[in-house]
């Protein structure tokens, strides 16, 4: 990014280097030991990683050094138990209080036999039992499949930590039984028991962790590869119950200190989310009495502290849902207007109203959108919604819009949206919510230039009558020739060529030799250049009276637009080298259509200047 | 807003109807009899009231019934006993895990007595004890006033219930006199007991409910007030006690269902807080074996899935926080520039990257900031960030942008601030940090226009050498005489007068009839407008060789802007009268005149389309 070669690093990444040498020292806690696999564990290992919910990463230590994932596969296969059999089923089988006790605690609700929660290990061989499949091969595939889709690479098991696991898992095995004593588990409880095993010995590195956790900030979608790795409806249920039972007996105190949904496990692991922005995750094997990472809690705990991450330390965001805001008084539509039009359109124009929205739209900055536009002044009949700036939209937000439009449409009052092409999801409500009046109701424009035009001619035809572009003119109404004597008109008429054009036909040609001017008497046309994109930008369309091509007279560059016309059109050609004769023979001529020539320039500056200041930062 | 007289509701206020009939006919619970008081509640009453951030309100039903706040009041109070102790103090007395048990349970911490956590009530009394205050009745006073503060008007205490609670209250007195056994109250427990009586007996309505919810979700500020009713920084460890153990035993479901920070009382309140969003409460005495408002959950229940309002369903904010990108390649400053200084300024100008900001900045945001600016293409001399559009901006993210300043002055790279005056906290905290290097190192401009200059001069320096602006020109360098044989100049430069004006001097004043067009021979001079707010906007600064007033050629229209002189100015005046004369006597020279000025208008309107595209919605 500069001229010298030394790479910069990211003020974040020094940082995650600033705390992990503080922590680096830190030798309190002891590595698991309950299955001889954990305590060969390195206690020096320490890695930090932080992902944001746009898959920046940063990361320090021994952030690629794979540890088993233990307990923090619980919130994961949570998530694929939910997937795979609707919310209100799972409830049935595994309960979401906290229990405030170990995590190895039983904890089955009397009388049903639900786990406490999916945090325990009895709530956890619950959901495992929940993962859909035949065989017990077909489950395990899919869960490792799913991790993957987290991951963001393929990930497979520690065969040593799951033998070590499956030999010394006498515990686990008595609450599978317990459970298919309850009929929470319905089949017979050890291959549940043993793909639980499994997920626990899930083998990752703290990067994965960091990433996994920030694919549960980016509403399920891995940031890095774009692949949703569980619906965004389940991820607000997998973060409430890391949020209320993540951190066992420590839930409380880590909600209020920290303020993020986490899961520790006992290898040495901890991720933590903050929702809609980034994931963390750290390994440090050292734990503390309630088995959490005791760098991995310090960790966390400064990070919050430093960054300012606390969950509910949310700033006020709705109001910045309305971008910009103006009426077709102040821009307009770069359909190129007579006086009279351009007239009306800055008395009338305020009748239009264009909001431009952006950001995330959902109620609360819907909410904004709606009582904004209900106190819309006045005389307002068309409200134009731009959704150009808009990163998504959820339900409840269209809801309130539709609700919005039939009730604006009781007023008289027309909705209209453009740029929503990516949203394809608003047209789909839409059109399931309005039926066989979708077509007359959902006003739509791929953009706002479009939608303005047709809101300007409508409402000039309201004031003004028929559309003028219908009608020829004569050569006397060429705003160019205005203030001409007959005479004069004459000796002009006398160097012009008639040509006409079919629609679509192209008049003139960028980057072509400017040889002549075309004064339009018929029909209309459009100025148009190509953008990188392949998408073509409309800079005006002309209708009969006026002129383009006419910075031929000015300079000898080549033409800066590509002309069309859009309907038939009838244009009179004058050749500058005729003009220049006219110079000679008739300089009033000559110097009258060089004034007007600089009189529209200078009316298109000044309109442009005001529009500009609407926009302008 | 429309030309019928009928007022329209708010889709909003017509859900909240909605669900206010379909939970009237619910009859399920008990009115709290725990006091006689109570007991006298009309089971029918119910109102609910949803209130935004912004403060915009919607309330249904008995949303102005009276009633007394409860535990409702704990939150509140727990908020204001650690403005009054700080954090780590409150903490050694009163824990924050959940206990999984009802309002009631005494359960104190084994060997510490510390209150599990302040949602109970030996929690709340401990945090009464608390509030700061010499005497009973300054404690009472600084309550109520916080209350005042939340609710938005004087709340005032119900004298029937309070005497019924202190006559009932034994239970409560007995945890006052366990709490001064284990130290956590250290004075007599009777006045502290009775201010928790006090602070349960606050009569409020539902729409105040609302309002303090809504106050919480404003980082603590009233949102129809301006006032702050407590300092943010504590706002995200009252939701953390709410979020945890708002809702007694309930707490998990509740957090997993419904997803807001939340809090019952027993007379049949509930609130309810989206951080950042909106605030809920609702109002009806019927009770479930929780001690919760049976419709009050209902109600939140529904609002959260129709809404959409669960916590943890945040969509990805971070990448809205770039709200335009450019370089001075494509937008410059309105100082009018030469065609030599247009050309540098087109081939050179992307040296110069302008950042326009917006929203919340925070960690999140801010790193998309700091990761951009770090990945600027090779070149880049000056980072430009414009914070006109900026919400608000927290310690982390400054801290982010002042780390970024140092690396990137490192590199050379100039890292300038704009339109960031009402951000005062940013300048402080780079004051603080930068020290003696403030001046030399924080480059700040009040709007993004003179920055822009400032960089373009630097540029235009180092590429052309010395400023033009220093040198007068000749009669034969004005633009609007290029084409000119050395004849016809004189024939024009004898219809000139010279004019000296001082600096600050106004040549021209907006409105006044146009007479001369003026040719600036030395010093610079800018046209100005002054904006409805008295400000004063630039419309452009011409430097030698240019010609303003320029109109008065074209039509008879007034002035459109005032021309102010910025340095002494030395102008050659052209009446119009006498350029007509010359159009009589050297027709060449007024076409010449008039085209190189059309050709001025053509480039400065072709300059504007360019701009204009960039902003362009």
């Amino acid at each position: 990014m500069s001229n010298e070669s030394a790479v910069i690093e990211s003020p974040i990444q020094d940082y995650l280097q600033e705390i992990h040498s503080r922590h680096s020292t830190l030798r309190d806690g002891q590595v698991a030991t309950y299955i001889p696999e954990l305590a060969k564990a390195n206690p020096d290992w320490f890695g930090i990683c932080l992902v944001t919910a746009d898959g920046h990463i940063y990361e320090v230590g021994d952030s690629r050094q794979h540890f088993t994932i233990q307990s923090i596969s619980k919130p994961f296969v949570y998530g694929l138990a939910l997937e795979d059999n609707t919310r209100a089923e799972v409830l049935k089988k595994i309960s979401v209080e906290p229990t405030g006790e170990a995590f190895n605690a039983i904890s089955l609700e009397p009388g049903t036999g639900r786990p406490r929660n999916p945090m325990i290990n009895a709530g956890a061989i619950a959901a495992a039992g929940l993962v859909a499949g035949k065989e017990p091969q077909t489950r395990l595939r899919r869960m490792l499949e799913m991790f993957s889709l987290y991951a963001g690479e393929d990930v497979t098991i520690d065969e040593s930590v799951y033998q070590s696991e499956s030999q010394t898992g006498h515990r686990n095995r008595a609450i599978g039984h317990m459970l298919r004593n309850f009929d929470i588990l319905t089949e017979p409880p050890e291959p549940v028991v043993d793909l639980y095993f499994k997920q626990c010995s899930v083998s990752v590195s703290c990067r994965h962790l960091g990433i996994m956790a920030a694919t549960l900030a980016n509403h399920g979608v891995n940031p890095l590869t774009g692949k949703q790795a569980i619906r965004g409806e389940y991820v607000e249920s997998v973060l409430s119950v890391m949020g209320s039972c993540g951190m066992y007996d420590y839930a409380g105190e880590w909600l209020y200190r920290v303020g993020m949904p986490a899961k520790s496990g006992v290898a040495g692991g901890v991720i933590a989310v903050l929702p809609g922005q980034l994931g963390i995750g750290v390994f440090s094997p050292l734990l503390d009495s309630h088995g959490n990472s005791v760098r991995g809690l310090k960790v966390c705990d400064d990070l919050s502290r430093h960054f300012d991450l606390h969950l509910f330390n949310t700033p006020h965001e709705s109001k910045s849902v309305i971008r910009l805001k103006f009426t077709a008084a102040d821009v307009n539509s770069n359909c190129v207007r007579t006086s009279e039009e351009a007239e009306t359109l800055r008395a009338h124009g305020h009748c239009i109203q264009i909001i431009q929205l952006q950001g995330n739209l959902a109620l609360s900055t819907a909410e904004v959108v709606v009582h904004d536009v209900m106190a819309s002044p006045k005389g307002v009949s068309v409200v134009l919604l731009d959704f150009k700036h808009v990163l998504s939209i959820n339900e409840s937000a269209m809801r309130l819009l539709h609700q919005l439009l039939l009730k604006l449409e009781v007023q008289h009052i027309q909705l209209v949206f453009t740029n929503a092409a990516h949203m394809p999801s608003l047209r789909r409500y839409m059109k399931i919510k309005m039926k066989e009046q979708f077509d007359q109701l959902f006003r739509s424009f791929d953009d706002n230039d479009a939608a303005l035009e047709s809101c300007e001619n409508r409402l000039l035809a309201e004031k003004l009558g028929s559309a003028r572009t219908a009608r020829a003119v004569g050569t006397a109404d060429y705003q160019l020739l205005a203030g001409l004597e007959s005479k004069e008109i004459a000796a002009v008429e006398a160097c012009f060529t008639r040509r006409q054009f079919q629609p679509g036909e192209v008049i003139l040609s960028f980057g072509a030799k400017a040889g002549e001017l075309y004064f339009l008497a018929r029909g209309c046309a459009s100025a148009t250049l190509s953008r990188s994109n392949g998408t073509t930008k409309r800079l005006g369309t002309f209708s009969p009276g006026m002129v383009f091509g006419e910075m031929a007279l000015l300079d000898e560059s080549p033409r800066s637009a590509t002309v069309t016309a859009e309907t038939d059109v009838d244009c009179d050609l004058l050749k500058i080298q005729d003009f220049k004769q006219l110079g000679e023979s008739h300089p009033r001529i000559a110097l009258i259509m060089m004034r007007n020539l600089a009189l529209v320039l200078s009316r298109n500056l000044k309109k442009r200047n005001q529009e500009f200041s609407v926009f302008n930062y």
